[in-house]
């Protein structure tokens, strides 16, 4: 059974999309810990980061980061910071998330977003990339 | 002035180092989040990560890849969460952190290790590099 991630690569999970390419997607988190929140994963279904080849694993860090530029440039936040933890969804998964303390990392604090937010924040970072 | 992992690399602060090359150092935390929580840092002083040149970051990528495999296979953990944050010491680093529950993630529930604990985890680490 492909998982939530390969159904949302797919188009059969909606998604508020920042940027995809031929091994790569990148999206909005639907429970962020900060406006801005993303997911960057590869295309190819691997539960564990470390068990991802090289070859992904650096195509997936090179993606993440251009991405965590344009969230950079495009949030109000004083850097962005980069998790990979993968406890809960089998599809390796990089979190970027616009800081400003450090709650912002702890994935305990999380912010409310509507529709037409998290529809306003893609446009933004989808713009400076 | 140097950051505090500058004075760690130039060996004026004492570690328990786990790797290094021509340009990147791995050292174990000394306040971890659980056994085997270890920084790589570049060599090159850096604050933000995002600011890295984009072969130091892949650079930094790919070592840190290594030593998360490592650990991986030394310690007792579901799997190794990577994790960048740098709100406290403006010296770019990435934290590799055995993780078996959310709460070895967040940074709030910290582990208290003697010193020969610490040499025993690093020669485990080193043992699969």
């Amino acid at each position: 059974m492909p998982t939530i991630f390969t159904k949302i690569i797919n188009g059969d999970i909606p998604c508020y999309k920042i940027a995809e390419d031929e091994n790569f997607f990148a999206f909005l988190d639907i429970n962020p810990n900060a406006k801005g929140h993303t997911l960057c994963i590869p295309k190819k279904e691997v539960d564990k980061i470390t068990d991802l080849d090289e070859e992904t694993f650096m195509g997936l860090m090179k993606f993440s980061r251009k991405v965590a530029k344009a969230i950079e440039s495009s949030m109000v936040c004083e850097r962005v910071g980069i998790s990979v933890i993968g406890l809960e969804v089998p599809h390796a998964h990089v979190h970027l998330i616009p800081l400003n303390q450090m709650k912002d990392a702890t994935f305990q604090s999380k912010v409310s977003l509507e529709k037409n937010e998290f529809e306003a924040i893609a446009e933004r970072i989808r713009f400076k990339l």
